[in-house]
């Protein structure tokens, strides 16, 4: 059955906009859908009021029920998550467990898809980073990111805590795949492999051999490995060597802040928590936080929101439309005068205009 | 007893300069430190053949016959360990986690001590750095890198293979103790604790539990906290903010590269693996591997090494004779023409001059 459209014809969108600047950002992402969407394709929206607020109020931050709404929409929309820092009565991870993360391994989104680009005009730390277009593919199910693990005697002299990084043939083959496809549909055809297989000797090698198994079934794709911190390097220091990276969830976590850091920043980073088998809502989300301490300031730069719906239209087969918001976000991030900052509603403004023409 | 001066009043040096450019740039760093070595303060050196020549030629890493007799020195110098990548003889691992690792392990280097600083006149990635100066304090032996963990049908779709960080409140609370004594020592006395306790909450909470009791001895320092995905990008938007930074095994190994890198490369990255109770000898290596690709060429910088034998030299209380080394460095990396190639002993014998006087 083909998930992108309901019996109305209408795409069925879950519009998470969560908490702080989520709720800007996502505001503009869904003008600029709107907007971007071809001739007789509808969006049904539901919003689902999830995220630091709900919980602190009622206690809840994913019942099952809600979950299962959601599971019913042909993809999601989501803002950003996360209360105040330090809120005593949020402790860390509840919100990012419990909502995020749960979301991310109950839909299977196996695929955690980041492009990375250096847009013309946009400013960044590096003084020669050279053409910057590559794309992570971050395990999204698995790794440290499995809530494995647990703690004995917390609070005393003899404490122990564990995390448990899980692995699976199984999760690593499907997403090694999955790169290995988008690497060989790219021009320049290259997958690089992140990981650390010299010291977490175990995971490392089950993803070895599986990147090793995936390379001779795609003669066309050059290779290469990478340990994380050697990639840390190369990301400051020749970006534009990068085609596909795929990588582990925790890796990829940390390398696509770096990736958004020198590609001019978070602002600008969009993200797609992908099930390439379409049995689930796949979810799109920017990959900057809440930012409590800009909220409801429309200082927010929703530009990753946007790119995020982008990504969403592509995934719904929707190239056109998907390559029109892109286009429109070049322009504008081109246009940006240095130093003057826009409210969050003019930037979206301005990109929507762009997309209608 | 003052492990720094045996009977006869000379300092017992284990050197293992390892792989590749690890024989030259220990070459280098041994000469500077001869040079700077105080009156009256002599080294007697051993030498350790270990690495992947004698593994490849032996099967052997590291014999406990060899470990018993490195015991028995005041401090290590290290080169760099690590054969040929790929090579099939050679798994990953098993040189990193049965000599590097064991070694760090075996010895108790709780305390893995990574300065950072932007040296006047050398180039780095970044348009405008600002004014580079602080110290990652990474713990040693725990996290991570502690090889719990195994593999279940290996080689099968049915494969999972696990890594198992452990973290307890005893390694917890040493590393952070030192980490809080230095940041007192230092001008600014401000301490960044790096982690990913939203996702990572059995281990972040202990690391943040006792981060925070800590702290309240330490009035006098500045405390912030960052996940390590943040830390990316204030590593390379604004890495002038950090000034001691205390971090896991894993993060630590991560953000040092990283933090290389934006400094001016992992030519320049001094390390020491620290045991501040003094009960076993230390061990001070650069942070770079041992670069096959360029091995007996005389093309390493071997400045890493030296700084690390500076930091060697300052474990053991020989302050003065370290800064020399280190200033002696600053005024060769200022003289350097931009451009200009030297080899590996050309440096070291620059750099010797300069602290000769
Ligand atoms: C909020 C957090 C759980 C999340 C992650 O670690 O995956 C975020 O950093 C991201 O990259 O989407
Ligand atoms: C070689 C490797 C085991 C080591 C580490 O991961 O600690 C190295 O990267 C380092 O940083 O010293």
């Amino acid at each position: 059955t083909d998930s992108t459209s309901t019996a109305s014809g209408a795409i069925k969108l879950a519009v998470i906009p969560g908490d702080g600047i989520g709720q800007e950002v996502t505001t503009e992402a869904l003008k600029v859908l709107e907007v971007a969407s071809p001739a007789g394709v509808k969006f049904e929206q539901t919003r689902y009021d999830l995220g630091a607020e709900r919980y602190l109020a009622t206690g809840e931050v994913l019942p099952d029920s809600v979950l299962g709404e959601i599971r019913e929409h042909d993809a999601i929309l989501l803002g950003a998550v996360g209360g105040k820092p330090n809120d005593p009565n949020l402790p860390p991870g509840i919100l990012e467990r419990g909502l995020l993360l749960r979301l991310r391994f109950e839909l299977d989104h196996y695929v955690n898809l980041r492009p990375s680009r250096i847009f013309p005009g946009v400013p960044g730390p590096l003084a020669d980073p050279g053409e910057v277009d590559f794309v992570v593919v971050r395990e999204g199910t698995e790794g440290p990111y499995t809530g494995n693990g647990g703690a004995l005697r917390v609070g005393t002299p003899h404490e122990v805590a564990t995390e448990v990084s899980v692995n699976t043939a199984f999760g690593v083959e499907r997403v090694v795949r999955d790169a290995f496809a988008r690497a060989q549909r790219r021009p320049r055809k290259k997958l690089t492999l992140v990981h650390k297989t010299n010291v977490l000797v175990n995971a490392g090698s089950v993803w070895w051999r599986i990147f090793q198994a995936v390379a001779a079934e795609y003669p066309e794709v050059t290779t290469d490995y990478m340990h994380i911190d050697a990639a840390m390097i190369f990301m400051t220091t020749d970006p534009a060597r990068f085609d596909v990276i795929v990588t582990d969830n925790l890796f990829g976590d940390i390398i696509t802040d770096l990736a958004a850091a020198i590609t001019g920043g978070i602002g600008l980073a969009a993200s797609g928590n992908v099930n390439p088998d379409r049995t689930t809502p796949s979810m799109f989300e920017p990959v900057h936080g809440s930012a409590p301490d800009i909220a409801g300031q429309q200082k927010a730069d929703p530009t990753a929101a946007v790119l995020s719906a982008s990504l969403l239209l592509d995934h719904l087969g929707h190239a056109d439309a998907a390559a029109a918001i892109e286009t429109a976000v070049v322009e504008d991030l081109a246009a940006r005068t240095p130093g003057a900052a826009r409210r969050t509603s003019e930037i979206g403004d301005a990109i929507a205009a762009r997309v209608a023409g």
